[in-house]
């Protein structure tokens, strides 16, 4: 990973080892106060951050080739694996055009689909689509950004992401963007298993973290249309707010997957509901990769910071996925405990009774 | 309990002072030869058993009451809780009468509903119903059919009982029925909860343990026929064959869903489809008695010689709950153990880079 512990090595509570790099930290800095989540307002730029100015004015060639609003996307997709391809199907589906890069070469796949592929971001980049698209897994975002030719793209081009933690890319997009490029976070709270059969009523959280008036804010109402046409529940809502909720609700739900599926459950003719859904969770799980987990682990400002703290100086802290797996190990000794304790009575009374007054 | 050990007290694995008393196994008597459960054929009792005759002939008032095929049914339910009441509204729905006996009052719930309430299962079975169906829990039942005065009854009736377990209904009916007595062993495999919008393809297990040809037979298939116009996929299973898969997935659909509701979790805006199923499962499982639970865990053959030997002997067997209980474990452990490895490695990784060369 070749950003090593800097997107969670912050000042204040990371032991002195951890911040000696003086490299900015990708999560600390932008750390709402949590204390203000009840009113459950998104967390916006401030109006003047929002209306910065471009760089330098649209030249004449530009403005020929600025699209009206009604004309379609050309969304470049960066890291063009299941997700990816996944994601490129509803952009198709709305009508806009699809231009992918990857490591690996997709270039059939896309000879089939009907997207042009491309073998480097570089020679993606030189085409200028209105919007890029991140889908790179959550451990390779950060290499995979700061490798994009900013510079071969045009200066109101808008980068948008899709990862299952929404601080890291937040602040990542923040420090390393040009001032003018758009940025909005986004997580489609499913994927190629869950959202099969379309993708109606899934939730799809965004967060136009920087945005700015006329054709860029026109464009990124293209792009999210996207996802309220392909019938998704829209969620507007800040990345620190995403990571807060999620915390408490996917760590735990990957984690029951990942579990389940060591323990290699069969369906019987007899499943009953909640069994069913068992058996979904687990398949879902094994079809996300582990780097997927670990990302929720590592990468969501409400884990990684306390986490490295506790590991380096064997602090109890209150990291919440520790806490979640300790509460998780706890419960499940609990539950065993009062089956075991009744077994145990039932012997007990039996015994007595048997034996001789 | 009433039955103290004596449902699991069997010949052979269990320890002698278990099997001291001398009285029948349930559970044992019965118990299938599993290497032959790949061709699902349902265990069926002997054509002479099924065709046994009655203990006398019918006389003439008897041959009077006699319903017709198309006459709707008399009902009566033994225990009537919250799972008594949620079947009996489909009883109702399809136009056959319910009669009601419970330790608990429920006459004016029953004055509300249309149905007769009766104080003692005296009185209900004074009544002569067609169906007797017994809703009570698993650890009560043994108790409940014991103190059943099967004298007040047509010699014809039909019992039938919706326990979680299927071979100790079926071994204690089999039992303690007056011969000409039908047996029907079923399991609704949903409630109040995971079947409050409809019973449309939910699971409805059943097994015709011995029903005469004639009358007894026409009744058997009103009795079915209720679940079957109720939209439930209709599963004709042996006992055995239930517990056998129960046992598979049952336990642990539960004991995950006792695990999560020690957790406290809290639906989020943002829930994704895994999420909401681990509520959705929490939910039910929480209305759900500990007592089910318990019963799931001691009632299924299964479990119970092989956990009751465990427990006085020490012994390690193969019993199907407690290795399931010892996998999640395990299960667990490695999971997390994969996340500690990770951050342990990034760590050292970082840790070494930063060491002077």
């Amino acid at each position: 990973m070749a950003s090593s512990l800097r997107h969670f090595a912050g000042p204040g509570t990371i032991p002195a080892a951890a911040t000696a790099s003086g490299t900015t930290c990708l999560l600390r800095r932008h750390t709402p106060n949590f204390c203000t989540f009840a009113a459950l307002r998104p967390i916006r730029p401030s109006p003047a951050a929002a209306a910065k100015p471009r760089a330098s004015p649209p030249s004449v060639e530009e403005r020929k080739r600025q699209p009206s609003a009604a004309a379609p996307l050309r969304v470049g997709i960066v890291g063009f694996g299941n997700f990816g391809q996944f994601i490129a199907g509803g952009v198709q589906r709305q009508g806009h055009a699809v231009l992918a890069a990857s490591r690996s070469d997709y270039s059939d796949y896309c000879a089939q689909h009907g997207i042009r592929f491309f073998k480097s971001v570089d020679a993606l980049c030189e085409e200028q689509p209105d919007v890029l698209l991140i889908c790179s897994s959550i451990l390779s975002t950060e290499s995979v950004v700061r490798a994009i030719p900013f510079h071969k793209l045009r200066p109101d081009t808008i980068v948008a992401d899709v990862l299952s933690v929404k601080q890291f890319p937040r602040n990542l997009l923040l420090e390393i963007l040009p001032p003018g490029f758009g940025i909005i976070c986004t997580h489609p709270m499913f994927g190629p298993e869950s959202g099969k059969h379309g993708w109606g009523k899934l939730p799809f959280v965004y967060d136009k973290v920087r945005v700015a008036e006329g054709g860029q804010a026109a464009k990124c109402g293209q792009f999210l249309s996207i996802f309220e046409q392909e019938g998704c529940r829209m969620v507007e809502m800040s990345c620190a707010e995403h990571d807060w909720y999620a915390a408490g609700s996917q760590f735990i739900t990957h984690t029951i997957g990942r579990v389940l599926s060591q323990l290699n459950l069969k369906s019987t003719p007899i499943n009953t509901k909640g069994y069913e859904s068992l058996l979904q969770l687990t398949n879902n799980t094994v079809s996300d990769s582990f780097d997927l987990y670990y990302g929720l682990f590592m990468y969501n400002i409400n884990a990684t910071e306390q986490a490295i703290y506790m590991m380096t100086s064997k602090a109890q802290t209150s990291c919440q996925f520790f806490k979640q797996l300790d509460n998780l190990e706890r419960a499940f000794q609990k539950v065993r405990q009062m089956l075991y304790d009744r077994l145990h009575n039932l012997i007990r009374k039996q015994i007595m009774e048997r034996a001789p007054t």
